[in-house]
């Protein structure tokens, strides 16, 4: 059976490159780095080449730090906590600003920091899933330790005004965050110019691995430690160094940073075609201006398909997608995007989401327009919660 | 040239069985297993097993939490932090009791719970490194949060009475956690027997790869999370899942747990083989009784010996070894834990940590103690720092 992946906002499949020179990391070269011995030296070189590569491909300087993690939630987790530890529990400050759709690592972990006495502001989208900039203005005061909000949208692929929305934080005297994890490998990164002061990221959403990410820390400023204890990254991030993850994570970086203006052209174009296809479906509309999102993403509603339903005839020809971020999935819940930007319940029930890679071929794309008309003809002919007529039946067209 | 690794409680080579189960998990299975099509569901039945094998491993019961974090350095913070803010930040309690030769996660947490006005009680320890559970009775307090004590030492090798310490952890109304890095993989591990409520553990201490380990929860008691964010896990660490480290995590702990005899018997062999070695020549002593420690481990006083020196010495004959933990080496501090037991300065310059694993041979032990008398004598002779004169020869024999 063909296979064709379509949920790399989800997670990716391994750079092959980046996968080979992870391995001599398990069995041959495995010394601890901090150890003195040439199991733990001859590391350094690897690692040295590692930190270099991430700090090029963000453009970052010198004085700034880019810490590695286990992921964007430990990243994201540690900004939030740590600067409540270092603004908010301090009574200086009392405030965070952020987005009404980020993802869970943030609005779980600002929810978390309201039950220990933080105001929370959570901005609105309009129905492009975009935020208002002077929105965030208004909410800010002179208690405003934070403000955070996502570089590019999880589900919608939106991607928010950053560097205007760091010039507003500064303005006010706070902090800038950006959940970059749909950001980093997708779009041009460079955080000197949107001068973010936190930036969160993950490897396996840009064909690294599971389990490791980083924080990047404009000018090394303090920020109280999620995970104290050895000296570590320079006592910041304590835990023995995961090596074969670094060195897979920066390879991983490298080749997706290089292939930025790929995933602009070729990525784009494929994504650009399966959404045309889409739009030419009656009764099938796509969040977002397609200008202003990530070049891999689609998150359409297709009216009287519900999303499960659509994902299982996906499914059983090969194809994966998703109705919204997986980190909710288990759930079962609506999409909360949908939500967030103001679909009716009907309709956010019928999110489809399809994010594409540089590994996906037109081929691919071709057989996936056909199999998806295919389930939404078959599944609009027997639904019966949706009653599906077309809305120029209705419109008396 | 020879390659001997005697540093294997700062960390492990993979073992070459986990290292084969984990890898079609980075290009073929390579979904996110929180995903509904096939890619994610591919997964579960391997994750389902490795979670089996680590229940069965340290037999947890079914109303019992595993939860899988990044290392053990995460499991310890959440642990430290969850009871902070379960017990200590809501003014139900304000203490905490651990001992004085704990790893610096643990160390630095409580450091760290200080600042926030958390009571701290570190427990000593006698010169073989062991503590006193009367000082642990005479600690408790009504107000006693949390009882932090390591199973293991990971630089003696000393075994703590956990059972024992766990019962006047209860008895006084607090929870217990055991840091069990060191013991996971060499000791018989039963967490129903000895009772606690929360037990850290890092694969790469056990020939799992380095960057996951878990958290053991008895009876899924609440704990606020660290890591706060998606459903992953029960919603209690959120963070996509690192498939293919669970899995060589769970087959590493598999193989280990079936070694534990092994363990005892071979490599308990070699080590004593080596420690009596060492213990032949004059002047050299060996931290706590050998009845009462990891059966992998030596922490060796040389007199007349630098320990850094030793290393190089060791390095330059392909035996890997350590002056003490790794997670300080960078620091090049005296080990901590030979100031604990009360060791003078001059003393604490002069340790070395030789420890062991089921894939040493006999033939390396052999070669490893040929080399390290080579270098006792080379050092001594041309030591200016230490003056070195044979006890003997001061004592007039």
């Amino acid at each position: 059976m063909k296979k064709v992946y379509l949920d790399n906002n989800a997670t990716t499949m391994m750079d092959p490159e980046a996968y080979e020179e992870m391995l001599p990391f398990f069995k041959e070269k495995y010394g601890n780095p901090n150890s003195l011995h040439d199991y733990g030296t001859q590391t350094h070189k690897a690692l040295r080449n590692a930190v270099d590569t991430l700090y090029r491909c963000i453009n970052a300087g010198d004085m700034d730090d880019i810490i590695v993690t286990s992921c964007a939630t430990e990243s994201i987790n540690w900004t939030l906590k740590g600067v409540y530890f270092d603004k908010i529990y301090t009574g200086e400050k009392d405030h965070i600003i952020t987005t009404s759709v980020e993802h869970p690592a943030v609005s779980a972990t600002c929810a978390f920091l309201e039950s220990l006495d933080t105001k929370v502001t959570r901005l609105g989208v309009d129905g492009d899933g975009q935020i208002d900039l002077n929105e965030l203005k208004n909410a800010m005061t002179d208690k405003t330790a934070l403000v955070s909000i996502m570089w590019a949208n999880n589900e919608t692929g939106t991607i928010f005004p950053i560097k205007e929305a760091v010039q507003i934080a500064h303005e006010g005297g706070a902090l800038f965050h950006t959940d970059a994890t749909q950001a980093v490998g997708k779009l041009k990164v460079d955080v000197k110019d949107v001068g973010v002061d936190f930036m969160s990221f993950s490897a396996h959403k840009f064909h690294g691995p599971k389990g490791i990410g980083g924080l990047y820390i404009k000018d090394s400023i303090k920020l109280t430690s999620l995970l104290h204890g050895g000296e570590h990254m320079g006592g910041r991030r304590s835990g023995t160094l995961n090596v074969p993850y670094i060195v897979a994570m920066a390879k991983a970086l490298d080749n997706a940073t290089k292939f930025i203006e790929m995933e602009n052209v070729h990525v784009r174009r494929l994504r650009d075609k399966l959404e045309d296809a889409l739009l030419s479906i009656p009764d099938v509309a796509v969040i977002g201006d397609r200008k202003y999102r990530t070049p891999n993403t689609i998150l359409a509603s297709i009216k009287g398909v519900e999303g499960e339903a659509m994902l299982w005839d996906l499914n059983k020809a090969g194809i994966a997608a998703s109705t919204g971020s997986a980190c909710a999935s288990e759930a079962l819940e609506n999409n909360p995007i949908m939500e967030a930007i103001g679909a009716d319940v009907e309709l956010a029930h019928t999110a489809l989401r399809l994010s594409l890679s540089r590994f996906n071929t037109e081929e691919e794309i071709d057989y996936a327009i056909d199999e998806i008309k295919k389930a939404i003809t078959r599944l609009r002919s027997i639904s019966s919660t949706f009653a599906y007529t077309p809305s120029w039946h209705k419109s008396g067209l």
